[in-house]
């Protein structure tokens, strides 16, 4: 089905920058997270390492009582695991695939959160991947599962199928004309969630938004992938490229000032914080998908976004060690965050 | 005199951008020009016209009331006539060199305000030449000069020499550390003013300080010269020197990345008001100063400070026309900022 030609997910990657999927499980057997004590959590995550959940690929496991600061930033830098996730106690661990693109969090809110995360529009190839994780769970354990409510969740938000779709989309245009507001509300009557760049709870940032079903009851997955892929998707991607369209008829000067102003200030700032940072690469990936500026691929700036934060930094220049949450974004890393973006808008150059 | 070598006075570029010296001049015979009626102010008009004042140099008669907007303020951004000279009304104007270093106000504030302003440290020079068009004044016109009091003027603050020296100070370093207002305040006591950059009541705009001395009775031309020249000036330039090496010292990444990107904006910005650009601008100049950057010669950014001012860009990008004053710096202006200094600093590297 991933091969199959659908016109709705082909070339979104001007708006669409990734496409995640996640279910939510809950063995028959043991309290949910919040009830059960350390003990029983302890048994959970045993029970669930000693289940082959990923087919043929090496997962490995991530003890996130072990982690530390750095390990644990790098992995919600890179979306595989929640905020919660960090702050959390107790018996608590992460399987990851090779790629990256599979993460299960063993007593997270739920016993298992299976998560499937993939680069540009890919709904069904995300939904396709989780599903064959599912299968092979349902083979291995006993799942809490209601005949008339169907899967049971820590949270009664997520009962039913305990599934989310979402996406992370780039809005810098819809931001800038302040229409991100009006999303937000039309998406309230559409039982979506728009959020920031990390999920519940965290500010946008670098003008992406995270936009997810919120419905998980009365309709089967696939009914609600194909409302949310072929629906929602097409339409978010079109209200921002309407809003830039706009833009660049009605300001393109103001539009042109900020993209090169963004790769002015990136190839030659010294000192660049997360914020900032994101805030420029995110006007150079509207500038590119304009065609203002072809200094830099997508494919560079997207990695940037990735690279450019701080656990991510931390490691590549070599500060492994165990540091404080409040001190992430230092001078140093900020100097870190100007020296790498400088080399790479230079290498594209 | 001016061939003489003065080491106060050498090489002090990278704070002093020019010096300036101003007589104020009354006539005997007429009142003061706030008490003058059109008619007496038109007779001064005639008379002063009428003088031989620059020797053999040409100089332009503007007539300020036949004056456009644009033109006026191509003077004021020149520095060669004053705000309130543009604001007034009745019979005034200016005799200008063709150096355009020297300007002789008719009816401002006094008769007759003559300027010398010479790009860089050189009040003597300024001076000389003041003292020159000073000299043929006297063989040509009766002065008000009263036996005591000395030069008589409108405004008793002048009384005495009438003669004010000054220099335009870029003062970044102490202006990022916050000690201007210390300079201020050591400069009341000391009979200084420390002015924005177009005089009187204005602003401070990119980093540039008029510094000038208040005294002007109780001593000779001479002596107030040296104590301005010899004494004041090197304290200003060491005051400053001193704080731009402290920066670089504790803080020099801080100090690159301003610089840097003052550089990265300059030459990829669409659109720049006249107050970034001045602020972006003065770095660059610090920077080129401390040996941070090369991109441009202190010249050239120099010359840019005068181009980039809305008279000067009108005129330049061919909208010679009467325009309104609040409407100077409108975004045709800034968008024809942005793409002179572009090409300035692309034409540098």
């Amino acid at each position: 089905m991933s091969q199959a030609f659908d016109p709705t997910q082909t070339d979104q990657s001007d708006v669409v920058v990734s496409s995640r999927v996640r279910l939510a499980r809950n063995l028959v057997g043991f309290p949910f997270v919040n009830r059960a004590d350390p003990e029983q959590c302890r048994e959970i995550v045993t029970l669930v390492r000693s289940m082959e959940l990923a087919s043929g690929a090496e997962t490995t496991w991530v003890d996130m009582t072990e982690a530390n600061q750095t390990d644990r930033h790098i992995l919600l830098e890179r979306h595989l695991i929640s905020q919660q996730f960090i702050a959390a106690e107790g018996p608590r661990g992460v399987a990851i695939n090779r790629e990256r693109t599979l993460s299960i969090m063993v007593n997270e809110e739920d016993h298992l959160r299976i998560q499937v995360l993939l680069p540009g529009s890919q709904l069904r190839n995300a939904w396709n991947q989780v599903n064959k994780v599912d299968h092979r769970l349902e083979r291995s354990a006993e799942l809490a599962v209601h005949p008339r409510w169907g899967y049971l969740t820590a949270c009664p938000t997520n009962v039913g199928t305990a599934i989310r779709f979402s996406i992370m989309a780039h809005l810098p245009a819809l931001r800038m004309t302040k229409e991100v507001e009006r999303l937000r509300r039309a998406a309230n009557t559409l039982h979506l969630a728009v959020r920031g760049f990390y999920g519940e709870g965290s500010e946008s940032s670098g003008d992406f938004y995270q936009i997810s079903n919120q419905l998980t009851l009365g309709l089967s997955e696939e009914d609600l992938l194909a409302k949310f892929a072929d629906t929602v998707v097409p339409k978010v991607v079109n209200y921002e490229r309407v809003a830039r369209e706009m833009l660049l008829e009605r300001n393109r000067i103001l539009l042109e000032d900020r993209v090169h102003r963004a790769v002015g200030i990136l190839t030659t700032a010294r000192l660049l914080s997360i914020i900032e940072a994101m805030k420029q690469l995110s006007r150079v990936r509207l500038g590119i998908s304009l065609g203002l500026v072809d200094v830099v691929s997508l494919q560079d700036v997207q990695n940037l976004f990735l690279e450019i934060q701080p656990a991510h930094l931390r490691v590549a220049f070599g500060a492994n060690a165990e540091v404080q949450t409040e001190d992430m974004d230092d001078e140093w890393i900020r100097e870190c965050r100007a020296t790498h973006v400088r080399a790479t808008l230079a290498k594209a150059r």
